[in-house]
């Protein structure tokens, strides 16, 4: 639940008059993306996605996320398309932030993901990443390992409040995932944010990708290793193997695992759970009382961290 | 900013299957309407609004609230119109609360009203109050006197907490109001929180009101007297006399005042002043810290109160 910006009356008409997509109708925030100021635009033409651009999205990376969406658009992959104005520039300025008007996505993100839509994510995983495969350029991923630990440097003196002992395991975790990180993986354009609000579905049918803004070039199984942890857990904590399996043959109808992948897969789950333990412990420790986010909570992650150190091999994801 | 209740797909789809609305290609929560959630509702025939009613809206208030805005929308007043599922019925159930699809009414609120806009609200106000004398149903005012007197005796312990003296404020306040209310002006439906964001523009025409989940019977003026609160101070704190007079012309424009509710301006200024400061103390006193909604400051409204017991008779309010 987002909306950080308010938009004046005088500044959205200036903005849109930059555009060719026919008078405003209505503008309402919208409760989705945490990161970004997200507004429903409806204009003579239909619905549109204005986005103002607020911390953590940096200006600088703004051209890879709308270039991506454009590229991966073009070649059939759904997802929202950045609008350009009469001069040709998508990224614009709108209340002295980075901002941009991209196309409107059909679809509704599941609440509670099926087998079935486990599948179809991985099938859709997969052809986006080898739509990707041509993207000309380049982001590095800064939520990997150096990012960690910048993260764990900047917690470990508070986690502990969370939860006693935390700091010492993330420190633990942190150093074996600097042994068992895989050196080489087969590498390309990863979404790196596959979480169940990011996918719409038209009843079970995958509609799109939103939400590009974490998006990188980093071992494509990683994509795979954060939709697992975002997926493949029920409400009350237990993995859920058969959704695991789908996603997973989903995935491989279209592209097959390599081997070195399908051995780095319990590593890369690892790595992801702790990448969203750091992040959501880092914003519990620092959102001010009474913001208004939702803080997420960090030991969900510690639970699932603590499932991936268990799993021996790739077969406790299901792979046959 | 709202949004409390999170619909599941399978919900949602057993919902709108009650309607002839088309198939559903999004639903996005939208920070609209503070006390209920809101869903900006995409079907193949367009947006439309679902709204799911939350605390303080009394589910026996529902059919009036509803059958008011279709009264208003046959006569021509903009308002959203309550759509009827297949068997006829406007109000329905979602997720164990009362829940409805009304229509979308395009235009956005004004973030800074200017007196054109006030005189345009003046217009439409008074229009509204002429549709509405043959609506046959009738609501008290919940939040006038006598509801007054109870968010008093609910706060006055704790009022001196967010500012010294406040409770003896507001309880000498309200006994001078005991004395001063008017006993007898012309009555019918009043709209009774026509804040700026409960009106659209489309630039600088009107194009309908939102949000009658506050009207009631009651005197007519009573609802300028909450819009001249609403719309003619400044950011700083100052009256700005030029608006008010706009919007008393505007209403004169179509309907004209009588001498008596003239005479009561003051008073009644002073009134819906008392009533703002008092739901808003309550909720500043009762919301729960980190709870995703922003209190608003009661503080603003002791200041208007302040400054309406200063004006001797309605010409501070611009009338000639």
């Amino acid at each position: 639940m987002a909306v950080y910006t308010e938009v004046s009356d005088e500044e959205l008409q200036a903005f849109i008059g930059e555009y060719a997509i026919g008078t405003v109708l209505a503008c309402k925030g919208i409760a989705e993306g945490i990161e970004n100021s997200n507004y429903l635009l409806t204009t003579a033409q239909g619905n549109f996605i204005l986005t103002l651009y607020e911390r953590r999205v940096r200006r600088e990376d703004l051209p890879y996320f709308l270039g991506l969406m454009s590229h991966l658009s073009a070649k059939g992959v759904a997802c929202p398309v950045p609008v350009e104005g009469r001069d040709g520039h998508a990224l614009r300025e709108l209340c002295g932030r980075p901002a941009a008007i991209v196309s409107f996505l059909a679809g509704m993100w599941p609440r509670r993901p099926t087998a079935q839509q486990c599948h179809a994510l991985g099938a859709a995983m997969a052809r986006m990443h080898l739509a990707g495969a041509d993207f000309p350029m380049r982001r590095a991923n800064d939520l990997s390992l150096d990012g960690w630990r910048t993260l764990h440097r900047a917690t470990q003196g508070s986690a502990d409040r969370v939860q006693p002992g935390l700091a010492a395991r993330i420190d633990g975790a942190l150093a074996e995932l600097t042994e068992a990180w895989p050196r080489s993986l087969p590498s390309g354009v990863i979404h790196a944010d596959l979480f169940p609000d990011n996918v719409f579905f038209l009843e079970d049918r995958l509609s799109g990708f939103i939400d590009f803004y974490f998006a990188c070039n980093d071992f494509l199984a990683y994509d795979m290793a954060v939709a697992l942890n975002a997926w493949c857990f029920e409400r009350t904590g237990e993995f859920n193997v058969t959704a695991s399996r789908q996603m997973i043959a989903g995935y491989q109808s279209v592209r097959r695992l390599e081997p070195a992948e399908r051995t780095a897969l319990p590593a890369l789950c690892r790595g992801a759970a702790l990448r969203f333990l750091l992040t959501r412990l880092y914003d519990w420790l620092n959102t001010p009382e009474g913001a208004l986010v939702r803080r997420k909570d960090p030991l969900e992650y510690l639970a699932r961290l603590n499932f991936h150190a268990r799993v021996a091999d790739a077969s406790g994801y299901g792979f046959d």
